[in-house]
């Protein structure tokens, strides 16, 4: 396609350029200056941060794209926001907002003045202050500069169900090495041009990561081209050096950008033609800190990798650096961009986009303002009607399936199901009643549940998943991440960091809440009878356990109903990370609604019913949290029964992992007498556990009777095989949790050796049944609860 | 290039044929038999293993590649290991390597006779048997197919200084859609033709994953041709399902593969044309389980995603799919494969290549075969000379470079560095004296230490350096993985997935012990000085913490010398994963090599030059772990020699973070009563840690004096400010740890009110001193040990 090469006149020529320079200035100021923002007198040392922090490389890249995008979210009304990838160009967001009036809305203190510039630069990577990176305290943004890799999933999920948004994501040529960006590029299969807003990568390439090239600013030029359409996408690229002569082109190139992406909406949205597109995406070649200094003690620095923090050294030490910054700094040649006072001079005030246009006052970007509960039904209409204790058998999530089909239902354009192919693996097969896999390239008369539009959203890519479903929480909208529990661990890091963004928001006023991050792990550790040891790991729950107790819950529904509770309570949550466990084979059920809701709500509690000590201090507490916990639990409980009637077992069950905490460590945590009331102050408690079993003794170690808890876990022990058997190999078993009974009681030992002896009989004749037979005995594969 | 069209005559073509039909034939009868192997009667339920399990739709893919690729090792007398990324295919290499003859040598019971194949079908993927994706057990390998996505990168490490070997990397297309396959194509930059080996990847695009299509097998052939040219990769299609049209194709693209790997080494090798080559890759595109039945229960089977596992879901209950799978496996014709002895015919076996030849049996994928020591030298020539303890400050990351210069130097082809841009920022710098940074694409004038051969590995892909050290290390050699601790969160996964490699092989005597995996985090999350909350994050301990004790070993070098310690006995060691946080930044020193040593060695113990209780039991125990609770831990002692000489304080550092747990739990263990000779039974312990504090009671909780430790460690507090701020925010500062001592010890409760009001008046003091100017008070900054 034909441009028009030199689209701006050169009035606009100048104004856009000078914009550029005020955000270049700015971004200076804020790595080096506590004072004298204005350079109004000559610079000296005490003008200077003692620290000189901040990432200079990428900053006057990313001003360069925000005054552009600017322009034209101005000519054409555009909806736009902006995610920065290369995120620890903090200053040049924080300047653009600063010039275009958001920050200043945000933060009054700030103010657009003299002072308010000066306060501006000094909080700038100062302790008490901002960090150096794109951060949650800067408005306009969804997407922390952290840790890298994610931008381009976070811009594609704000644009699900967002058809008028438009994400421009810069993309930085070292994040572009990390295998979530890699993959991620990808995510245009899987955008709806009808329904579906647009994403507009700017992969920015200056060249260089902290101390090396990256490598697609290194290869030819057709290869990276090749890259680029090979993944689908249209690339056009501004390259240069010369700012004249790059702003044309870069104006030249949003123009024919937005007239592509008007076309595929008018072919998909007026002419219904859906065929997957090539959306455009920018190149954007310039010299790694650009406009910087050329050349510092002698070292090339514009162009290389020393420009990636502080090109200058020691301004405050050395006064060549002095000469040189200021020098540098009076090159952008503030007193033609700022008044007296500091203002922003009216004609370059007029460049930026107003009110919600403005890409840091875009409400997207602070997603709780469209926030809308959930449309839900009554989670009670799902039941499992259960006459009695584990009468019947029933699949968890195939249960909890049919609640999520109806939330799609009553929520068609607000909450979507992320999941890297595992939705019906995980027996989630109900939400296709209702919906499709959203899937754009071609489609096969053979394929299944798969549609150009739908509300569950499957790549092979847990980054992906987690990725999409944070940008679509972010801005606003519902989601659930089912996933196998073992390879969520793949996505740890990126938890990390949004629990942290989490954590940082609850002290930001202005942040409205969004709902959580709600996670459904189901084919867990006690069930890979398919794939064995490579797939079991319950650690996900001891990893978010270290985040801030404000922020995490984790819930181990026993079974279906109490599934259903757990997942309507979290998905009206807000602010959270919720994770949930459960089962997706048919199990015991063990509680009605009734009792599930009860117990649920309570989320740890004494089951009477299973229960003998009625009422009195019992001789041992039987605590299980977890499916197949409480199976084996219940299990070893018909033992004791029978062959110890005499013995006073209560039995608790903990869904709320949380509630095992001490109150002064987590909001859900049981208060000291609540604790000793349930598992008594002194008594021997044999603790059932899903995970981990050190998991348990760290969330009780405040208790009174934490010395007393022996935990049954995962020991990292297991293979291909039955769940009773995987049981076995890890001491969770019925067994040996009565064998551990035995043991804890003294005054039972020499009575019930002969019991004892029985049991580890029992487990040799498992041992060779199962090896000769490659199932259970009948024993355990008939036994029923009673 | 023209190549021949068809290469196969038409015996050869018959025979190879054949032989992919005994593979795909001992491939059924895994997943299906556990009896009447050969069919030699009619198929009856009984011969039907109970549960069916295995993964049919990858594996007669893989059994076509491994046919062909044995015609080439034979042929050109190659050097080749198989990696299997579509891992689930574990009959295909079960079937291969047995067909070989590999399987029996490594396995006597599973011998080449009806017998041996009745075994070798019975114990797949069955209790006590061999898992059904390609494990440790399987000979020939070196990759799990558990996990998906780091094919391609073990494959690359495997080939690193073996310039002879050729890794056939096996690709799924569903693993294509990981992030780290994604990014690891890259891996072609980073590979010297001369000096390294070459890594051959065949895509398999066999259309589905679990139950959706993939990504590659459904964009347009020009794209994915465009995306793989865009990766630098120079691709060959071999496409359909015609079988002997396929042999006709794939034995020629494979002539014109070796063809191109033969030009790419000589003029690499021969006319030092070094340019960064383009390396030959195949893309086979087959039907998802080939060969497989078409049509069962009247749906579409053969090239669905209903072909992924098991493709006829009942024949032992059913007996319609009796006799389809009867048919179905009588259709490889096995009376013409196998004699009736169960042997393979002579001229089906002699298609396969001799001796070490055979891809299951190449020394490669038993890399520990290959292993020698490194040539190490004495780490106590890099010593800090210290006079006093804390006379002087260093770097410990900056120290340790000098010894891994040189172990680089002395070890120059079994010794690698591997790191995401990052050996600079950790300090690591010396190492560059010896070598550079390995890296094939242009290399300009204003680059440092890059070159096309160096012994460091960088690139912005932790997954990358994590599969590359991997696949090195398996094939026996030796490195060194440097991280951000706080990211290294991102290989969570892929850690897991080596730890239970490690836990499986050491059940197998034939797999012989491989180097540690070594990982050396810095920018730990107490010096985020630059970076702030998003880069803090101690929790990888606790992660590593959940694997075999076995296995997993955590150290905490207090400084430089002790860091060497450590080094060299982590670089020694086998068969473990060694985690070693170290500090970067220039800090305070406290032990002479000697004493270092000792402590080292013994892990733990008492600093008695920084104690008074001299030999008496002391009134509080004051413990630390890590470079900066150490440092606080000292300055707290120092606080409490002036204000309360008259306390007897015992100092413990810990090193070696497993000796807190018992005995009973981990090797490294203390007995009770040495760890009750160090903390008392019955004193208060402060205990400074350096990561999240629950871990230290998850470890020390079977020790008696557990309930009297109080852990001060990181609590998800921080910010971008001061290392002594960070630990003011965590509570891990000198203050809080005598605030805390004055606390616990209530006969000084009284006496020193005072003094504790005024440490809480310094804490005040801090933060607006910090807040106002960016920096500590002068105090802070100028402490010194005396």
């Amino acid at each position: 396609m034909e441009y028009e090469k030199n689209p701006l006149q050169e009035d606009e020529l100048q104004k856009i350029n000078a914009y550029w320079r005020a955000a270049n200035y700015l971004s200076v100021g804020q790595i080096y200056l506590r004072d004298n923002p204005l350079l109004k007198e000559p610079l000296r040392p005490e003008h200077i941060k003692k620290m000189q922090m901040g990432h200079w490389g990428t900053t006057p890249g990313q001003n360069f794209i925000y005054v552009h995008l600017n322009r034209i979210i101005k000519k054409y009304g555009l909806n736009m926001i902006y995610v920065s990838g290369p995120g620890h160009g903090g200053p040049a967001l924080v300047a653009n907002t600063y010039l275009e009036g958001t920050y200043s809305e945000v933060y009054p203190r700030i103010s657009q003045d003299t002072e308010g510039m000066k306060k501006l630069m000094t909080q700038f990577s100062f302790p008490g202050g901002i960090p150096s990176h794109v951060s949650p305290e800067c408005p306009g943004s969804i997407h922390e500069g952290g840790e890298l890799g994610y931008s381009l999933s976070h811009a594609f999920g704000a644009v699900l169900d967002n058809a008028d948004l438009i994400a421009a994501c810069v993309i930085g040529d070292g994040e572009a090495e990390t295998g979530p960006l890699a993959t991620s590029w990808h995510s245009n299969k899987f955008l709806n041009p009808e329904k579906d807003g647009t994403v507009l990568p700017i992969l920015h390439l200056n060249g260089y990561k902290i101390a090396n090239p990256t490598i697609l600013a290194r290869i030819p030029q057709a290869e990276l081209e090749s890259l680029l359409k090979g993944y689908g996408w249209k690339p056009y690229f501004v390259e240069g050096d010369e700012p004249f002569a790059m702003h044309q082109t870069m104006a030249s190139v949003l123009e024919n950008v937005c007239k592509d992406i008007q076309e595929i909406q008018y072919h998909a949205r007026i002419e219904e033609n859906n065929n997957c597109p090539c959306w455009p995406m920018i190149v954007l070649r310039t010299p790694k800190g650009w406009t910087g200094p050329k050349v510092v003690d002698g070292k090339q620095i514009e162009g290389t990798f020393r420009a990636h923090q502080v090109p200058i050294a020691e301004p405050d030490n050395n006064p060549l650096h002095l000469q040189q910054l200021e020098e540098w700094m009076l090159s952008y040649k503030p007193e033609e961009l700022f008044d007296d006072n500091g203002h922003l001079i009216p004609e370059l005030q007029a460049l930026s986009p107003e009110g919600e246009k403005r890409m840091g006052a875009n409400p997207h970007a602070n997603g709780g303002i469209f926030l809308k509960d959930l449309i839900m039904p009554d989670f009670r209409d799902y039941k499992i009607n259960l006459p009695a204790p584990g009468s019947l058998d029933a699949s968890d999530t195939l249960t909890v399936g049919g609640f999520l089909r109806d939330i799609i239902r009553l929520n068609a354009h607000t909450f979507r199901l992320f999941g890297p192919d595992e939705t019906l693996s995980n027996k989630l097969d109900k939400v296709f009643e209702q919906t499709n896999r959203q899937w754009e390239p071609e489609i096969l008369p053979s394929d299944d549940f798969l549609a150009t539009e739908g509300r569950v959203m499957e790549m092979l890519s847990e980054h992906q998943c987690e990725g999409w479903l944070e940008g679509y929480l972010l801005t606003g909208r519902h989601g659930l991440f089912n996933s196998y529990e073992a390879f969520i661990h793949i996505v740890d890091s990126m938890f990390n960091q949004h629990a942290k963004w989490l954590k940082v928001c609850a002290g930001l006023p202005w942040r409205r809440p969004i709902a959580s991050l709600n996670y459904l792990l189901s084919s867990h550790v006690w069930r890979q009878d398919h794939n064995g040891f490579t797939h079991q790991d319950p650690g996900f729950i001891d990893h978010v356990a270290n985040k801030k107790a404000s922020i995490v819950r984790v819930y181990l529904p026993p079974d279906a109903n109490c599934l259903l509770s757990v997942m309507d309570h979290c998905l009206r949550s807000r602010n959270y990370v919720n994770v949930i466990i459960a089962g997706k084979h048919p199990a015991p059920q063990w509680l009605t609604m009734e009792q599930a809701e009860l117990h649920c709500t309570k989320g740890i509690g004494i089951w009477e019913w299973a229960s003998n000590d009625a009422g009195n201090e019992p001789d041992i507490v039987m605590a299980c949290a977890g499916d197949v916990p409480t199976l084996e639990t219940l299990a070893a409980i018909s033992i004791l029964r029978e062959k110890i009637p005499s013995l006073r077992v209560r039995v608790i069950n903990v869904v709320d992992l949380m509630k095992l905490q001490s109150s002064t460590e987590h909001p859900h945590g049981l208060q000291e007498k609540d604790f000793d009331m349930l598992f008594t102050r002194d008594k021997p408690v044999i603790f059932a556990y899903h995970g981990y079993p050190w998991l348990i003794h760290r969330l009780t170690y405040k208790h009174a009777n934490n010395e007393n808890i022996h935990v049954h876990g995962y020991r990292e022990e297991g293979t291909i095989t039955t769940p009773f058997d995987m049981t076995v190999l890890n001491h969770l078993d019925r067994f040996h949790l009565v064998i551990n009974v035995i043991d804890v009681l003294t005054q039972l030992g020499d009575r019930y050796a002969a019991l004892k002896q029985d049991l580890q009989d029992k487990l040799i004749l498992h041992r060779h049944y199962i090896n000769e037979n490659g199932e259970d005995m009948p024993e355990i594969r008939n036994w029923e609860w009673k």
